[in-house]
């Protein structure tokens, strides 16, 4: 008896996990058993009637104009973490870089490979908080890949999800509108989910549970943008935290810029964990956190409406933009000491997105 | 020394490389290290102004009215087979499946999951099969991403590419557009991708030489079009084969197909390996095969454009659609005896795209 004739007499039941407690190499063969996992569980979780075509893409209107385009694969380890998961994380991830660009985000694909063995139950948890950090967000989920590796070929999940969102005014957000005389914004404290991820990692407990700062930042661009704030680049931290994200956009920009690190908030939990494990929580990943750079007349003006934004209570004012050609950031320390910002060869804790 | 002021005193050579013969860890972190494999591999290779600009996703002009959108995951075992490599594999897998909802393809993004140790040769080998692809088929490789994990955790790499096209004209290319009476137009013969990438990566040898049918669609798929051929829908054939493909549009579009089996074109060196490996050349991978399913009026104008086309010589008239409300596909064999054709539980040959 076929699966279809099964299927055809009731015997399976509506969720894949009833039958299939674990992904098999099968459900990424293009056959009956992918098609069922796609129908069950990732179609209805994600619906819409962009998906509901059943094509090989997704067709979409979308107005005239800009659209910004992005991509972000997702390896987190572990899957579930304080404070979020790699589902959200790769809905929120791709959302942000898409409001980056000071585009409203609108559609994303989901590329998902899957280790054979990998627990139904965990699939679906994913797909549910995707589905949910989606509506969250604004966004549909409107066509995806699905594919199934050998046990031992990928470390049991990994999430890409690329996003299209519309600009729909005619500013430039990039680095290349950065202009001395500019200031730095930062929308709250710095580190915590880096710390949050290796301590979930690595089974490490500190006094004062850690959570990740993992949260769409859509609302608080948008609402500097729809204030008419005059934003010249954007720039969520992830990787390389912030520091690694100020020294980008200054080479990037090739302005000069300085950072007051003692401006920088960071809280009493991610300071301690990184004191004892000797890091740096200038370069200690983020995922719900940006940096705003505005010309200087509309300062406190960005300041206020960042800082009556849920999420962004904690904003600050860190550093300004200086003249043209050096491409270098210099930190003023507590004490007034300064010295030039470089990145670290690579990520301080690996895996955190 | 940091890696920076190497760079600065000219004691680092221009491609990666010449410093590092493996990938790391830290070439995915978000540091120095992954700043100079995007700024010295990536984007000197996939080089547009888009690109350059050097921020968290392109912005882009897309002319006014509809976009496709599409998403695919490459995790082909080997990296290099006969006929291709993973990297045209993503250019022309993501293409296509544009071409498939009638859209002209413009921008891709790539996402890039290494695995620590990969050699950096063989990122190069495929990073510049990947720009030669998208230079060949006219899209730009507009945004990326590049995560690393640790060895053991992934099978050296694995890409995902998504997809913009413009769609230029009123037509709906979809499984919703099939009609009663249409027939199903093959582009050429099936299955020389599934079994040249198994016999690659068994190591088995046979007489002649088994070549992928790998190749972008875009310009038989777009002679159809632009002659007016009543075209309603498309589907290239992937994962599953021919037989999964007309399973699944039957179903979709909730129709009854019938397949004219001796009507398929196989090669005798498909036809010999299937029979040597008990495999049903209906149901193995193509990744250069489309099927179009065109109104009856525009058969024979459809046949001609497509034969007249460079890869689809080949083309063979294989089926009819019935009527509405079976979603079966009847195989009608060679001496005259009707079956139903089901989709396998799952792929014959696993890691094949």
């Amino acid at each position: 008896m076929s699966e279809r004739d099964e299927e055809q007499a009731g015997l399976v039941c509506p969720v894949p996990n009833d039958r299939y407690s674990r992904i098999l190499l099968a459900h990424g063969g293009g056959g009956r058993l992918m098609h069922s996992l796609v129908q069950r569980l990732l179609i209805p979780a994600f619906d819409n009637p962009a998906l509901r075509v059943g094509h090989d893409g997704a067709v979409l209107d979308v107005p005239q104009g800009r659209v910004a385009f992005t991509t972000d694969s997702y390896v987190v380890n572990p899957l579930f973490f304080p404070g979020g998961d790699i589902g959200r994380l790769a809905v929120y991830g791709t959302v942000n870089d898409l409001a980056m660009c000071g585009a409203r985000p609108r559609f994303l694909s989901v590329g998902l490979i899957l280790e054979e063995g990998l627990e139904m139950a965990t699939l679906e948890r994913v797909v549910l908080a995707m589905a949910e950090a989606a509506r969250e967000c604004a966004v549909e989920l409107v066509t995806g890949d699905t594919k199934v590796v050998d046990q031992g070929n990928c470390d049991g999940l990994f999430i890409n999800t690329s996003g299209i969102g519309v600009v729909d005014h005619e500013r430039k957000v990039s680095p290349g509108s950065v202009e001395p005389g500019d200031v730095i914004l930062l929308s709250g404290d710095v580190g915590r989910h880096g710390i949050a991820v290796m301590a979930a990692r690595e089974g490490i407990e500190f006094d004062t549970t850690l959570v990740s700062d993992l949260a769409p930042l859509t609302s608080a661009v948008f609402a500097l943008m729809d204030a008419g704030i005059e934003v010249h680049c954007l720039r969520d931290l992830t990787r390389g935290g912030l520091g690694g994200a100020l020294v980008e956009l200054a080479e990037t920009a090739n302005v000069g810029m300085t950072l007051r690190e003692s401006h920088v908030p960071v809280s009493e939990a991610v300071r301690g964990a990184c004191e004892i494990l000797g890091l740096d929580p200038l370069f200690v990943a983020n995922e719900g956190r940006f940096i705003a750079i505005v010309s200087k007349g509309d300062a406190s003006r960005a300041l206020a409406i960042m800082g009556a934004h849920a999420g962004s209570e904690a904003v600050a004012h860190i550093g300004e933009v200086l003249g043209r050609g050096t491409g270098q950031v210099i930190v003023r320390g507590a004490l007034g000491v300064e010295r030039p910002l470089d990145m670290p060869s690579g990520e301080q804790l690996p895996r955190i997105c």
